[in-house]
C-alpha cells in the first residue's frame, strides 16, 4: 500500500512517499468487527502465516499460532500482517530511495517509534476501511506496539494481546543493543550508512549483533540442555575426544551454532534496519511523559488484555510484565495475565507449547463470542 | 622471573626462554608457612596490592582485600602475585618475540590452560623455594586456578580460597567468550593475530569485548539503580529532556559506560591476551577427564576450602559453587561456604562488601593459627 501524504514522526521529522507491505488471511465479516492486526519484532515481516506457493520452508513466522483451525483462527478472524516502516522486508527503508535525494536513504533513514509504527499501521486500517480491530497481538517489540495501540487509539482496539514484553526496557537491555549496534556502526564496511552504494554490506558487524542478540533470546538452560560443553562434531569424535587447543577454530558446538546464525543473518538482514528496530526498543516508555508513573500512562487504555511471558525469558522478565499487568489493574482493566513455565527463554514466544497455544485459543474464541454476540 | 627450560603445555606444545612478572608483599616467616598465592582473572596482572611510589591510582587490583591489616593481612602473610603466561602485563606474552621465529608471537603464542598456568607458578613458587603454600586464593578465573592448584599439586596447598567461581564454563558463559573472541578476530586490524609489526591495533573488536564482558560482570538489579533509564547528560538536562532521536550518538547514559569502557580497556590490552584466556576460561572442565563426575574429579583435593559466591552473580552464579561445594563434601573434606546477598553481580568479588571482607578476614584468621600452632 503506497500513502504519499506525509507522515510526522515523533522525532520531528517526515517521511512522504511511503508504502507499507502487508499480508491479509482469512475474510473480513460484513460488520468489519473479526480483524486482527498482527506486529512484529525485530527479525519479522508482514508475513505471519502460511507458506508461499512452490516455496521451499517459506511459512510465516507464526505460523504456529495463526491460520486455519490454529489459536488464531483464520477461518474466523481476519488477520493482517504488516512490515514495519524501517524494516528490510518490504515497507519502506533505509535501502530504499528518498524522494529528496533519489539516493539510498541509508541512514538518513529518519528513526521511527513504536508510536510512529502505530500510526502508520493506522493509516493502512483506514484505507483497508477497518475502524476497529476485535484485537492488536505481538510479542516482544510486537508485544510493544500492542501496548501502544491501546494507548494511541484506544477506541479502535477491543482487545491487545501483549506476548513476552515489556512496559521499557532496562539498561541491562539497551546495553546489549548497544554493544550490537557499535559492533554493526564500527565495521569499516558500514560507511557511516551509506554502504548501499559503495557494493559492501557490513557483514562482520551484522554477525556480532545476531550473535549477542542469540544469546539473549536462549535460556542458560535451554543453551545447557541443547549444547552444553559439547564439542563440534561431537558425535563423529566420540567422548574422548580431545580439544583443538585453538582460540579461533571451532571448539564447542555453542560456538557453532552462533556462527551459523551469525552468517545467515548477515545474508539477508539490513545494517541501517538493525540499528533502527533496536532504538525503537530503546526508546519505547510509555510512562516517561507521566513521571515514570506506567499507571498514569495506562489510564488511556479502554480495550481488554490478555498478557502473556515466559518464566526463563531473561530479556523480557516475567516481572516486566506484571508490572502491565499491575498498571492496569490500578485502572480497573479486564485483564488475563498467564505466567508460563517454559525453559526456552524468549523465544518460548514464537515456540510451539500446548499451554501457551491453548490459552490463546481460548482467548480468542472469547473475542469470537463478544464480536457475534 | 626468567625460566630457561621449556614448560611443557596442556596441548602438547612448549614454551621456552619465558618470564613470569610477580610481586611478593610482606615477609616469608622461617619455616616459609605463611605463604599465599594469589591468582588473577581476565583483567589483572601481579599487581595485586599496594601503591607504586609517586604513581597515581596504581592500587592493586585487591587492594582492598590484601595489604597490612586487612582481611589477607601481609603483616601477617606472605603475599605472591604472578601475572600468567600469555597475559599482557609482563609476563610472556603474544606481544613478546619468540625465541623460535625472532619475531613477535602473535596469534602463534601457544594456547595455554589453567593447568599449564598452575604449572608455572608451582615453577616459581619452586624458584622462590616454597615447597607448600597456606593459601592459594582467586575470583573468577582466578578461583578456577586455586580449585585446579588443589587436584595438580594437593600436597602444596594447605588452603584454597575459591571466590565467585565455577568447575566449568556454561554454554551461556562460552557463548558470551565466543562472542568477544569473534569481534576482535574479524576486525580488519587484527591480520590474523601478527597486527604488532604492521602498526595498527584492533580496537574495534576489544571495544565490544570489552562492552560484552562488562554487561555480564554486572548484576540486571545494579545496572538499573546506576543508569536506569537515564539520558546522557541527564543533571544538565533535566527529566524533560527530549530523546536525541538518533541511532548512533550517546542516548542513555548506560551507552557512555560502556564505549568509555571499551574505549580505556582497547587503549591497553591486547587482543591475542583476550583470546587465550577467554579460551583458558572456556576449556578449565575438572571433571572432563572423569565422564562429567565432578566428584570424582575432585577426590584428588586434600586441602580445606572457603568458597564464596554472590546472589546476584549471573555470570558465575552461586548453584555453580554450591556444585563444587557438594563435589568436595562428597569426599568428606573440610569446606566452608558463604553465598553473599551482594547487589553487584560478578564484580563484587572485587568490591567492599563488610561481611565478605570479614569473612575473608576470619578464614585467614584460622590460616593463621594453623600455621603457627
Amino acid at each position: 500500500m503506497h500513502f504519499s501524504a506525509a507522515l510526522s514522526l515523533q522525532s520531528g521529522a517526515q517521511i512522504r512517499d511511503y508504502a507499507l507491505s502487508f499480508e491479509t488471511y482469512g475474510v473480513l465479516n460484513a460488520n468489519k468487527s473479526n480483524a486482527v492486526l498482527i506486529c512484529h519484532a525485530l527479525n519479522a515481516s508482514h508475513h505471519v502465516a502460511g507458506v508461499y506457493a512452490g516455496q521451499h520452508r517459506s511459512e510465516g513466522w507464526w505460523d504456529n499460532m495463526i491460520g486455519p483451525g490454529k489459536s488464531l483462527d483464520t477461518e474466523k478472524f481476519f488477520v493482517i500482517g504488516v512490515n514495519n516502516l524501517g524494516s528490510c522486508f518490504g515497507s519502506t527503508g533505509p535501502m530504499h530511495t528518498s524522494p529528496d535525494t533519489g539516493r539510498p536513504y541509508g541512514a538518513d533513514f529518519p528513526v521511527v517509534t513504536v508510536e510512529d509504527w502505530v500510526n502508520a499501521q493506522a493509516l493502512l486500517l483506514d484505507a483497508l476501511g477497518i475502524a476497529t480491530l476485535a484485537a492488536v497481538m505481538g510479542g516482544s517489540l510486537g508485544g510493544m506496539q500492542a501496548l501502544s495501540w491501546t494507548l494511541q487509539y484506544p477506541q479502535r482496539v477491543r482487545h491487545a494481546v501483549v506476548v513476552a514484553s515489556a512496559p521499557n526496557l532496562t539498561a541491562e537491555n539497551i546495553a546489549f543493543n548497544e554493544v550490537a549496534r557499535r559492533a554493526i556502526v564500527t565495521d569499516p564496511d558500514f560507511h557511516g550508512g551509506h554502504f548501499y552504494d559503495r557494493g559492501v554490506i557490513p557483514k562482520r558487524g551484522l554477525r556480532i549483533a545476531r550473535m549477542i542478540g542469540h544469546i539473549t533470546y536462549l535460556s542458560d538452560d535451554v543453551m545447557n540442555e541443547k549444547f552444553g560443553r559439547q564439542l563440534r562434531d561431537a558425535l563423529q569424535l566420540g567422548e574422548g575426544a580431545n580439544y583443538l587447543y585453538s582460540t579461533q577454530e571451532v571448539e564447542f558446538q555453542i560456538e557453532s551454532y552462533l556462527r551459523h546464525q551469525g552468517d545467515k543473518f548477515a545474508e539477508y538482514f539490513d545494517a541501517n534496519t538493525y540499528l533502527l528496530i533496536t532504538r525503537a526498543l530503546d526508546y519505547f516508555d510509555p510512562a516517561r511523559d507521566h513521571g515514570g508513573d506506567l499507571s498514569l500512562a495506562l489510564a488511556r487504555a479502554t480495550s481488554k488484555f490478555l498478557l502473556v511471558s515466559f518464566t526463563t525469558d531473561w530479556r523480557f522478565a516475567p516481572k516486566r510484565s506484571r508490572e502491565i499487568v499491575k498498571a492496569l489493574l490500578d485502572n480497573r482493566r479486564d485483564v488475563s495475565y498467564a505466567e508460563i513455565d517454559a525453559p526456552h527463554g524468549h523465544d518460548a514466544f514464537l515456540l510451539d507449547d500446548a499451554r501457551y497455544l491453548g490459552l490463546v485459543r481460548s482467548y480468542f474464541d472469547g473475542i469470537l463470542k463478544e464480536i457475534t454476540a
